[in-house]
C-alpha cells in the first residue's frame, strides 16, 4: 500500500463549527453521562476476566468476551482477524532478599520483567548499583562481571506531562538487561517505572539482543529502591533471587474487530489494546482504551449516526509484548488493499480525556485543531502534534499520508498504578471513564464527517 | 471602602510572555512537584487533626496547626484575625430506618445536615416523596402535614462540570426543611447531594427562616435514596429517625494569616478555608485549599521573590456553616482602610488543576487571559468568566472594583467525596495536589508582577 498515492483532501468545512455539530456532541455527552455502558463493561472485563497478557487463557477469554459484547450491540460486522502472537509465562516462583555485611536481612518486593529468562533455581551476588543506564554503559566490564546490576534511577517528578518521564527512564528497564549481560552481570534489577513511592513492583516488555547471554530482569518497589540504596551506602550487599518465568512458542490469537459501514470504503479505525500485563486487571491499562472505543462504535449506533466512511473499532491484542496484534492489523490492511485516511488510540488511561495529540503534517495538525473552539465547553484543551499510539503505529508506516490521534489524557495517576497489582477496576472513576468515551466518540464523529 | 475610588490599571506588560517569566515559572513547578510541602502539609492536618468544624477543639487545634506551620516559614508577619463564629453540634445520636406494610425494615445511612435542630427522641412519620424543591413548594398543605418529607432529586449526571450539577440540586439540601416546615411536615430527608452511588451519607449547610417551625433536616446515602425510592413504589413507608444534634451559642475564633511585605501595600489576597465539615479529614474540602495556599507563599519565599505589593495568605475559618471568617476578613479589611487589588481562591479540592475562573469586568477578565498561552505549556488551560469563591466573596462587596480569581480543579470525583467520611488524605493524589500548589505560586506571581 506504500506505493498507492493516498490523498487527503482537508477541506476547512464551513459547518465545523455549526450549532448542528454542537446538539450532536452534546447528544453524545448527555449518553455516555447518563447511560454510558464504559463503567458496567469495564467491571466486567476486570472482574470476571481480569489480568490478560498475550497467550493465557484469560486473553482467549477477553477475545470471546469481546466478540460477544461487540455482537450484542448488532454492529453491521464483527469478526476476528487471526494473528500470532508471543508467549511469555511468570511461572510460580517470584522471590528475592538482600543481606548486608552485618547479615541482616530484607525481603524485597519482586515482579520478573516480561520476557525475561529465569534465574535456573535460587541465583544470587553482590549488588552493584548504577544510577543509570549511561553510567551502566560507560562502566567496566571487571566491576560488573559476576555482580547484580542495580539500576536506580528514579522516575523524574520534574516533568509535569508523566508519560515524558516514563520516557525518560524506560531504557533502564528496555534495555538494562542487554547492557548489563554484555558485561557479565549475573542478572539486572531495576527500580520500577513508576510515580508513586509504594510496596508495588512493576512489570513491563524488555529486550534481549538476538546474540548475547540473557540474563534475568526484574523490577523492585520504589521503597525498595530506596532502602536498598540506602543499605549500598554503607555495606555491601548481597541479593538473592529466584524466578521460574519462561518464553513458549508463539500461539494463535486475534484482534477483534466491529464495523459499521459508511457511504464509502474509506476506513476510520480507533481502538485500544485487549492484552494486558500478567498482574492486576489492566484496568487503566487498557480496559479502558477497549471500553472507550466500543462506546464510540456503540454511542454513533444508538443517536443514529450514518458514516461517511467505514468505522472499524478495533480491539488489539498483544500491544504489551510485541505489538504482533497492530503489526497484523496493518498487514492485512496492506494485502487487502483497504483505504485507510485515519485512526485514533486510547491507550493512556481511564482519566480525565484532556483532548488529543495528533501526528501527521503541520496541514493535519491544523485541520483537527479546527475542531478545537468546538470542543473547550466539553473540556477538551489539547490538541498539538504527538504521538498517536502503539496498536496504530503499524498502519501509519504502511498508510504514511494517513493522519493518527492519540486521545490525551491526565496522566498524573497513571504511573502510580501501570503494569502493577494496584491496576484494578476500583481505581477507576465512573465519570472520567465516561468522558473518556464521549470524547472519542465525538471525535470519530467530527473526522468521519469532515474528513474526504 | 466602597467609597474609595479603587484604580486598577490593567497594564499589557510587554513582558508578560517573556522568557524569565516562562523560567521563573518553571522553577515554581520543579520546587512543587520535587521538593513541595502540600502533601506532608496536608497528612498531617488530616491525620494529625482531622475533621474540625468551626467552634470544635479541632477547630482550634487546627488554628495553631497554621500558625505553627505559617511560623516554621519565617515569613514577614504571623498572626491571627479574631472573628466570632457559630457553633453546631451533631452530638452523638443519628439513626434512621423505614417500615414498609410487611413490617420489613431497611437500615438508612444517615447524616443531620450541618445547623439542623434535633429530633428531641425518637421520631417517625409516613413518607411523602417530592422528586423536587419546586413539586415540594407547589404541594398542598394537607398532603405534608405531620409527614416526613424526602427530597430525591438525583444529581444530574449531564453536567461535565459538576459544580453546576451540584449547584441544580443544591436548594434541596439548603431550602428543603424551610420549605417542608412550612407546610407542616415533621422532618425532612433528602437525597445526599453527590456524584457516585454508594453508602456515604453527604452533611452541608441548610437554612431556616428566621420565622417558622424548625424540623429536623438530614441526608441519606445515594443508595439509600434510590431503594426507599422503590419502596415507596409499592407500599407506604414509615421512617423512624433520631439525632440529637443542637446549636450552641456563638464562639470566639480565628481567621491566621501570613504575610510577605512588598514595594506597597496593595494587597493580594489568597486562601482557602481552614475548618470542615465534622466527617471524614476535610481532605479535599478544603485541606488541600489550605496547603495549596501555604505552599504558594512558602514557594515564592524560597525562591527570592522580591513581592511589588503586599501578599498574604489567609487560612479562612468557617466558609462551611456562615462565612463568618470571609465577612469578619472583609470587615476588617474596610476598617483598616486597606488597598485590596485582587484575591484567589482554592476551595474546589486537591484534584488537577486545569485554570482560574475570573470575576470582574470584561476587561479584568482579558488581563488575566493573556497569561493563558504562557501556562498552556504546564497543563492550564481554562480562563473564563465565573465565580472566585465563597471565602473571598464578601471582600469583592467591600471592594468591587478588585479582581478575583477561583482555581478551577477537575471536578470528576470531588462530589464523591463532598462533605462524607470519605473526604480523607488516601484519596487525594500527591502529584495533583502539587500541581495545584504550583498553579497557585504560579497566578500569585503573574498578577503581583503585572498588577499595578
Amino acid at each position: 500500500m506504500k506505493n498507492i498515492l493516498l490523498i487527503l483532501t482537508f477541506l476547512l468545512v464551513s459547518n465545523i463549527f455549526c450549532q448542528t455539530d454542537s446538539l450532536f456532541i452534546r447528544k453524545i455527552y448527555d449518553e455516555a453521562l447518563e447511560n454510558g455502558k464504559s463503567y458496567q463493561n469495564l467491571r466486567s472485563l476486570c472482574k470476571d476476566i481480569g489480568a490478560r497478557i498475550t497467550g493465557s487463557a484469560e486473553a482467549e477469554m477477553a477475545i470471546k468476551w469481546g466478540e460477544n459484547l461487540l455482537n450484542s450491540y448488532n454492529f453491521d460486522k464483527v469478526y476476528l482477524q487471526e494473528i500470532e502472537v508471543p508467549h511469555w509465562e511468570r511461572g510460580t516462583k517470584e522471590a528475592a532478599w538482600v543481606t548486608n555485611e552485618k547479615g541482616e536481612i530484607k525481603k524485597l518486593n519482586i515482579i520478573a520483567l516480561g520476557g525475561s529468562v529465569s534465574t535456573e533455581g535460587m541465583l544470587n551476588g553482590e549488588v552493584i548499583e548504577f544510577k543509570s543506564i549511561e553510567e551502566l554503559i560507560k562502566a567496566n566490564a571487571d566491576v560488573v562481571k559476576g555482580k547484580i546490576v542495580f539500576l536506580s534511577e528514579p522516575f523524574n517528578q520534574k516533568y509535569i506531562e508523566t508519560f515524558h518521564a516514563y520516557g525518560a527512564c524506560y531504557p533502564q528497564r528496555g534495555d538494562g538487561a542487554k547492557e548489563a549481560g554484555k558485561l557479565g552481570a549475573k542478572a539486572v534489577v531495576i527500580r520500577s517505572l513508576a510515580s508513586s513511592d509504594d510496596d508495588h513492583p512493576h512489570t513491563g516488555v524488555m529486550d534481549y539482543d538476538s546474540v548475547g547471554t540473557k540474563i534475568p530482569a526484574a523490577a523492585i518497589s520504589t521503597n525498595d529502591a530506596i532502602a536498598l540504596i540506602n543499605w549500598l551506602k554503607t555495606s555491601k550487599v548481597t541479593l538473592n533471587m529466584e524466578m521460574d518465568c519462561k518464553t513458549l512458542p508463539n500461539v494463535k490469537s486475534f484482534n477483534v474487530i466491529a464495523e459499521m459501514n459508511g457511504k464509502d470504503n474509506k476506513i476510520i479505525t480507533w481502538g485500544g489494546h485487549l492484552d494486558s500485563w500478567d498482574v492486576g486487571e489492566g484496568a487503566h491499562d487498557d480496559g479502558a482504551g477497549i471500553v472507550h472505543s466500543i462506546e464510540a462504535l456503540r454511542i454513533l449506533k444508538k443517536l443514529g449516526y450514518q458514516p461517511q466512511h467505514k468505522l472499524r473499532c478495533v480491539l488489539f491484542m498483544n500491544e504489551e509484548n510485541g505489538n504482533y496484534g497492530g503489526k497484523g492489523y496493518a498487514k492485512q490492511a496492506t494485502e487487502n488493499k483497504e483505504e485507510h485516511i485515519c485512526a485514533i488510540e486510547s491507550d493512556r488511561g481511564g482519566f480525565l480525556p484532556t483532548g488529543f495529540d495528533i501526528r501527521g503534517t503541520d496541514e493535519q495538525v491544523k485541520f483537527v485543531q479546527q475542531f478545537k473552539k468546538l470542543l473547550y465547553d466539553f473540556q477538551l484543551f489539547k490538541f498539538d502534534k504527538g504521538y498517536s499510539g502503539v496498536d496504530i503505529g503499524p498502519l501509519m508506516t504502511e498508510y504514511p499520508k494517513m493522519v493518527q490521534l492519540g486521545m490525551t489524557i491526565n496522566s498524573q495517576r497513571y504511573f502510580d498504578y501501570h503494569h502493577a497489582e494496584t491496576d484494578v477496576f476500583e481505581n477507576v472513576n465512573k465519570r472520567e471513564l465516561e468522558l473518556g468515551a464521549a470524547a472519542m466518540t465525538t471525535m470519530v464523529y467530527l473526522l468521519d464527517k469532515n474528513l474526504k
